[in-house]
């Protein structure tokens, strides 16, 4: 049971401060007065703290509204959070291109901004893009870089709790990257890098089609499917972070890569040769029996991998997202066949955020950062 | 933040009970001038709180040691826990077998039994087994009936919250059957019904080779692989209660059920029928290539079942056991496949339990629920 041991003054002083926080941004402009009552404090405590948020920029004076009337002397002083005092960041690095997204501190989007990469671009050449579409995404916004407060990133990978990428087959040069390390020379705030399953999961349970659901697998369908979930509404990262990716399964007993299923003629295609993917996708659309063949083999393992992770998790709802969630024919058999044989079948629904949902994701990582410091008090340790 | 409220006296009560409990048992037999000191309360609610734990049984005077010397006075009057004063069941129901463990309300065993039932037992007559084995066991024990605090029991298939079988392939009649309804028929305390394999985890966590990891997966092997896993030091039930059922990934596009996999004549082995298994098995070591070949076609499908759970789950470490576990030539193949193919491959060993891991877990569901009501107070709130 945490408990105040009454002798760190400071300790004191955040847990006002974030008492006083959470009422100033529940209620609608509260006068001094009216934080007395909502948090229990005494006035001369609301009064230190609502001056020194004032003095952090936390928190401004309001406007009086006009027509507020008091029967004796002046109107009484009113305030609010300041959502505005400081701005987060939420960045996804695919395989393709760098998107990002810049918000308040409610998470409210000012700006979002995305740039195409080559897909063979080295570690360097990424995180040069990535620097490029910050600045070029601050400068639209006219926001400075100093009122940055967090910032989240979503990357493919297993990625270590200090934002190392430990094992990254998509990406060229990834694997070892510092990235964590790496951006925050960028940033003079905190950089949150998680996988890029990860964080669409949780994109999908902030603002997608998993709202409500706190025990969800998104599976993020690409030439190999990689995936995150989320058990009782929190990430589960795995104990070593490897946590759903699943795309390894069908290397076991040597069976075949994504690549060869999706090949017409005997040799595996090139994964990073989008071009060979698409041509597949395309004359299996207008109907060449080899390619829809291929196209078959791509859909029975994606289905397969995704049982798996049914089985293993038993999850409320799967949401499919990537770009292979687009193709036709991969919802439907998706849905019959874990109905037919998981022995609790899941929901299973297309990603709402589409591609979005990276990007969210991160930004969510980011508030989650800036709210757990504002905010929160040590859990269990009474508020006043 | 939870708080007390100042409104419930009763639940005040309850509180000051589960603190002075607390400190009975962590102490060597304190007396009231000790609990004052070690719980902080006043010596009025101590006394009062201890003399209503006598009355209840719970706690009981010590004897007075005999080297205890006093300057003045009478010596003081000393306290213990009074583990005797109630009893747990651990129930393990089995395919072939119904086996019970007996222990005080610290987990300490006092007596333990089996009993064989035929395979083909319906319901009503495996019910039968379990409630002659539980009076068998009372009674060699010595114990009451009525002194039964908790009754845990560990089942094959998917369990609901109250206890009732979603569904079971493995024992006839399972299926629907309300088996904890059932079973408070014959008890007067509350009776929680979990899944084989989920109490097995917790039993090797609690006791077994997975003490100190948080982050585990126990496949119970037999015919058709079963799992359950701890996450953060908690089982993870899935959102239905069905997560682990990997059974059924091969039932996915059709591939051979583990009955097709261990058939030596291209027909499936009844999976009731344990002499046909063993003769498989048996003429597998005696070097029979058609058996042999039958025994690798079934440890390549439990190998690519665990490849899949480890894969989602990624757990610290995967325990193996059921009786496929003792077959040679499982865990070597298991370890060096997850080697080769997962990310981040979990340690693997072999259930320190063995078969007395599911009764143990069962027990340990008991036990849990009898130190929630004597030992915990509402989380967050304040103790003293």
């Amino acid at each position: 049971m945490g408990r105040l041991t009454g002798g760190d003054p400071s300790l004191l002083r955040r847990i006002n401060s974030a008492v006083v926080l959470h009422a100033l941004r529940d209620a609608h402009t509260p006068s001094l007065t009216e934080l007395v009552a909502s948090t229990g404090l005494s006035r001369p405590t609301v009064e230190g703290v609502v001056e020194g948020l004032v003095a952090s920029g936390l928190v401004v004076e309001a406007a009086h509204c006009p027509d507020e009337t008091r029967k004796q002397g002046r109107p009484a002083r009113r305030y609010r959070f300041h959502a505005e005092s400081g701005h987060l960041l939420g960045i996804e690095i695919g395989v393709h291109q760098v998107h990002s997204v810049l918000t308040d501190l409610t998470g409210v989007t000012k700006c979002a901004l995305g740039r195409e990469v080559p897909e063979a671009a080295d570690a360097d050449e990424r995180l040069a893009a990535i620097r490029t579409t910050v600045a070029e995404l601050l400068r639209r916004a006219g926001v400075a870089r100093s009122s940055l407060r967090a910032v989240g990133v979503g990357t493919p990978g297993i990625v270590e709790a200090d934002g190392t990428i430990r094992l990254c087959t998509a990406l060229p040069g990834w694997t070892g990257l510092p990235l964590g390390e790496r951006l925050r020379r960028s940033f003079r705030c905190p950089v949150l890098v998680e996988n890029d399953a990860n964080v669409a999961a949780i994109a999908e349970h902030w603002k997608g089609v998993a709202e409500g659901s706190d025990d969800l697998v998104f599976v993020l369908a690409g030439l190999s499917p990689g995936a995150g979930s989320l058990i009782g509404g929190r990430l589960h990262r795995g104990f070593g972070g490897a946590a759903g990716e699943i795309g390894a399964l069908h290397l076991l007993g040597h069976e075949a890569t994504p690549e060869l299923l999706l090949s017409t003629t005997g040799k595996p295609l090139d994964p990073l040769d989008e071009n060979a993917v698409a041509r597949v996708f395309r004359l299996a659309r207008e109907g060449d029996p080899v390619a829809r063949n291929a196209m078959d083999r791509f859909i029975r393992r994606l289905v397969h991998d995704v049982a798996a992770l049914v089985l293993a998790i038993d999850p409320e709802i799967v949401v499919v997202g990537g770009w292979a969630a687009g193709l036709d024919g991969v919802l439907d058999p998706l849905r019959s066949q874990l109905t037919r044989y998981c022995l609790r079948p899941p929901k299973v629904a297309l990603s709402a955020l589409g591609s979005q949902a990276i990007a969210t994701g991160a930004l969510r990582l980011a508030l989650d950062h800036v709210e757990e410091e504002l905010f929160t008090v040590d859990s269990g340790a009474p508020a006043r």
